[in-house]
């Protein structure tokens, strides 16, 4: 097989593994009326996981009124305490459904939280085992060690939970399919795209990659692929972090990138690409705002999604396909980096 | 003024500046008295003091109980969610007190929650102003872009508060002046340490800094402080993190600076430095348990707190110096980086 074909066969699969997320409304329904009472929704998860539970934050925030945060996992698996989980409910993301500490935090909140949710790409695990319920991401199997389809479908399990618990599913999956046919258009085009650009910035060493509120989770997710597997390091920032200090930092050969969506949060993405630029770093700019970008030498454009909180869903796209590209311009196999495992074990 | 004098004269100013916090665990007593009921610790805050915000997840955990999080801003400031602030109090932290962001969700969560408390260094100021109640960081004038004895106070302010609604006020205090005491002693030498070493790194243009649980802050912290001064991108990272990802783009390029104290967490900060050296990075150590981390090039110890809860206070400085130092080295101004001013206003 080439270098990189299982990665690119598993960002083109996104489309038909999203409409069989949004075939389990229903089900997802059911969960949300089981998990009723809850007012607070903690998110478990590590690495691309972890990405889709910052836009979890979001989405539950945005869909339902409810307070949602990514829980710091330590405090249970290293510090020993006993998180009080009155009006909790627990959504643990692990497209392996192995990671252990994501594992041992759901055992030891099932029966005290309200609820213990699982999304995972593998029904027969320790995680769906441990968890009162389970969301199927029904994504196929994953074999690069970089995740995308599973990262996509936890997105889409999370905006229809969410849009569940605020009382509107049906109307959720029916956008989610939509998304799948905007990816579905839109791949070929993008592919040409990024072959042509991600040579340009082949020699860096180091790259920003900027989000701000439901797009956080989209610079984070596209900052771990280029990390993953282009031998870079690629820091996910918000427009308020970068202004903070990591401005200080950049030039000419740290491109920063930056996730411009039409969101609310479009002018802080904004005023950070020209704060970058003023600074010297070239940009990139994506999204379906990113002819707002001035001055951006890169620009991928994709499709406006059908509602504005599924947007990351096709955010992350050009940041997938990117990352392929640059790692084949830079002669290093997508499907396989180097030091990553698919299941990362860590004490 | 010579370059770096501000910055150094304030870092030397610490220890002062934690008694004077210390000697406010009455009035802290009071205002957790009246934080009584709370359940949820909502944490607001940008740059430096959103690292302190990582840090009071822990302390508030650890030390009472509490659920504590790092509230996302922006479901407020951009999507003009009203949050469900029952059972919360709010811990918003500028040390200007003029973040305008962090004043605005004060603003309308004050009558909401049950209390909002302002940690500050300007107790005239707006955020001081839209707070029920204010703890005065008395820090003195910070003159230094790059924060310092901001940062420290607030972790102390945050321990205190945190004590006071565990019920241990006076003892928390007690060892809050120990550690300054510490500081004071440790200074010095840490002073000359770093000076023979920083050199040592001055062609890095990026930085990973690995810290776990309370210590993640620090890491956090760390890597503002080089950005800020050095003009690198150095990038924080959890030990999982790490592992999860960004492991991938390490080598002989990319230092990595673990933050090693002797606490629960040690062990993943160990391992995450085992596989940084695996992946070739040179290492840097420090904190109480740097001797733990196997083949570091670069080791800065520091003294032991007297409670693992208070190690963040202490382990940051090293980092304080290290950036100073080096700055220098690469013929900053530490004082003045490029790009940045004391009160960071976005959009």
């Amino acid at each position: 097989m080439a270098a990189g074909e299982r990665f690119l066969s598993e960002v083109k699969e996104q489309p038909a593994a999203l409409e069989r997320v949004a075939s389990q409304a229903g089900a997802i329904g059911e969960i949300a009326r089981r998990a009723g009472d809850a007012r607070l929704v903690r998110l478990v998860a590590h690495g691309s996981s972890d990405n889709a539970a910052a836009y979890g934050v979001y989405a539950f925030s945005l869909l339902a009124g409810l307070t949602a945060f990514r829980e710091s996992i330590s405090l249970l698996t290293y510090y020993a305490t006993a998180p009080d989980l009155r009006d909790s409910i627990v959504v643990a993301i692990s497209q392996s459904g192995r990671t252990p500490d994501v594992v041992e935090y759901v055992e030891a909140a099932r029966g005290r939280a309200l609820l213990t949710i699982a999304l995972t790409n593998e029904a027969d695990s320790p995680l769906a085992d441990a968890s009162d319920v389970v969301v199927p991401l029904h994504a196929g199997r994953e074999e690069a060690i970089a995740a995308t389809k599973t990262y996509t479908t936890s997105l889409a399990a999370l905006a229809l939970l969410a849009g569940a618990m605020g009382g509107d599913v049906e109307g959720m999956a029916a956008a989610v399919v939509r998304c799948a046919e905007l990816i579905e258009t839109a791949i070929p085009v993008l592919e040409q795209d990024v072959a042509g650009t991600a040579a340009l910035v082949q020699a860096a060493s180091q790259l920003v990659v900027i989000g701000r509120g439901v797009e956080f989770a989209t610079a984070r997710e596209i900052a771990l692929k280029l990390s993953e597997t282009c031998g870079l390091l690629a820091e996910p920032l918000t427009s308020t972090d970068l202004a903070h200090g990591p401005v200080a930092g950049l030039g000419p050969h740290s491109p920063v990138w930056v996730v411009a969506s039409d969101d609310p949060c479009l002018p802080s993405a904004l005023e950070a690409a020209a704060r970058a630029r003023r600074a010297g770093a070239p940009l990139i700019a994506s999204g379906d705002a990113c002819d707002r970008v001035a001055g951006a030498g890169i620009r991928i454009p994709t499709p406006s999604a059908p509602r504005p909180i599924l947007a990351p869903i096709l955010s992350v796209v050009p940041g997938q396909l990117f990352a392929w590209a640059l790692a084949l311009a830079r002669g290093l196999d997508p499907d396989s980096p180097v030091g990553l495992s698919k299941v990362t074990v860590v004490p």
